[in-house]
């Protein structure tokens, strides 16, 4: 059967050992979706009409916690990340979170994407949860990746 | 309209002010689902039958994401965590993990439980992207919470 | 002469022993001050009128920051803080931060005040270095203090 | 007008993309002042012919917050430090501390060195408090850089 | 047989929940010994005649990590420590490096001793192996605690 | 007399300066013994046999220790860390936790392979501690390292 990467023969838990890899251009792109009820959203709407805090504060930790990925993750390296960025976008009451990561390294940032995407999500969950305790993150998932030797990759119905 | 507690009058962001909170046992249960294809779910189960490494690298990146909590949310408080515990239950091709959190403090620990179970997910699909890309973390929810002046709330699909 | 209260007899750093010392509530206040030439000032300002997030990216880490405070500080306490607040004002084209902490603990919180408005500046300092790398961080000081055996303290300039 | 290199167009926050940089050698140098009031410089002095460690503890927390440049400025991106270096002089009764920073990388390391000065400022404040809560950190500057696509760059009153 | 506290009956790791347990004060003491070949030692020596630099850098490190023990060991709980001290004594060629620490807390501070001792042993072979990469640490190990449900603890070669 | 590189002529501590070294692939094994009492490695053995928690909580807290490496140890470089592995053996009632770094970079790994066995080394310790406090870690030391401008050195005793 298919063997995971990080298991390695004896079953101890290793890093991928990426001494040997090329060093080339590496980006990925993962969305975390949030649903909120009416109110909820119309309170953050209005939040970010004034000043734009709520959006602020999640962009921000979710950029921060990309450059935390390699402390987060235990198999994760530690990645000379290039740029990252986190932006927002509304589908009816679900707010979406696009992590976008690149680096030139050994090896990708599908990680690095993910954990911005995620954090900004809890972010939000954080600052509406004194209105809303039941909102929902949803459908955290990477959108695609580019680069290193297994090229590129995009999520079927993303294409 | 409601205003979220985070956003102060002037539009600020700051964090809450705990100083005038009575110190109290407080709890909070979160749930993650990561969906798996068949084949990735069978390299998983396969993995935790020989040593459930794992399973044993979620649970801890859990645990001590939990204890990061401020350090990754910026409003939340620091939090003299009593007790971290990450979870996991299969629903058919889903892995359910939970994360709970439990403290003495003038504060509630929704975040740090929500924190243990997205780490933990976040986790299980850094182990698992080598087989397949495309899985992807499901609903990360609080499921229930108790303690301090709000008292205690259920997730009305738990009750 | 007058003995630091970190340097223990024999000449050894050690942090100050508070065990014995009595929970009640602190606050501080501190303030650093940015000088800016007037096209940076604009720039910045419009920044602020558009969106808030150079200001928004300066209070996150500031108060983030704060939340370090027992981590970059070699012999600072970790305290868990109940409030962390970080406010700007203009005075001609000086910018003013101010970083406020509170706590019920067993020691002050003038570390945590100073570092807040101390990495609040280095924050904006990051943001507009590109249009002025000659931008000065002035006067980073604390403003008053309360609580704790050694009671309240005021900057005799804002008496 | 000038716009800061961290707004992009549509607003957002977002850290500066360094992919299609080339990697050269960086340096930079930064200079914190700490002002003292008599007794606290001749407590510090004394302290310094002792056993130097006054000045050891800001030299270390200096050196090691610089290596978490990173993880304090939002907008930072990690970079390979090849040398931190913090060092002192007497201006009077104005302690001068200046940064030093290298790195071989695609972008400067001006915060690295803001950063190393600032935090063995506040280090020194925090050594020092007990004897004078007054005390104030001046003047958080740039000496000069060099290297990177802006070349060199030194504070007209250092030329 | 005998059970470690971490494992609980289903096998997966958890911290030991400490809501329930009262505050009192803890403490304890730990040792690292790191053996020189003499070339070494009459370096290190000298440094310390010199500016006691090498010592300051170990019990700095020592005293930082211990504020980090609940970040680097899986399942321990972040505490609030009122005091750390690493300090040093000589016997022959063999340093002996000890860490105390002290909270008022639910639970010990054997690992946070540990931790301060441990890392001030791996700082002194870094700032030494340059001369000697064969240095040894040896022997790291608990030499006392007091406090708590368990009470006082002694190595029987120290009583 | 010798004098360690970390000393600089006028005694102040700073980083290595490795601007102007080659990148070359380095590697580094380092070992640490933890003797237990018979009961304390029966029940350590035991919890193995069933799932190898404990084991994976050492292995994976040394491995994210490794990558701490240079916010634990005060003149550590950064390093883009390529592998971390940690694995064990035993020798009788010791014990044997062996590091192994790799990394591709301008400096050398032997710290980060001390850091991830004694780390580790700790991990087992606080596992155990609740059976027997007297658990000592023994011998924490570099096996070998290679790469870089001093090539290859192994311990006498495992030639």
């Amino acid at each position: 059967m298919q063997q995971s990467s990080h298991i390695t023969p004896d079953g101890s838990i290793a890093m991928v050992d990426i001494s040997n890899k090329n060093l080339s251009h590496r980006s990925a792109r993962a969305r975390a979706r949030v649903r909120l009820a009416r109110a909820a959203k119309e309170a953050l709407v209005a939040a970010s009409l004034d000043k734009g805090d709520a959006f602020a504060a999640a962009q921000i930790a979710g950029i921060m916690a990309a450059k935390q990925t390699a402390t987060l993750i235990p198999l994760a390296h530690p990645i000379p990340l290039s740029e990252v960025q986190v932006s927002f976008a509304w589908d009816d009451d679900v707010l979406q979170i696009e992590g976008l990561a690149r680096t030139n390294a050994a090896t990708g940032v599908e990680m690095e994407a993910m954990v911005a995407a995620c954090v900004a999500a809890l972010t939000i969950y954080d600052m509406m949860k004194s209105l809303d305790k039941g909102i929902t993150i949803e459908t955290v998932e990477l959108l695609e990746k580019h680069g290193g030797k297994s090229g590129s990759w995009r999520r079927a119905s993303e294409i």
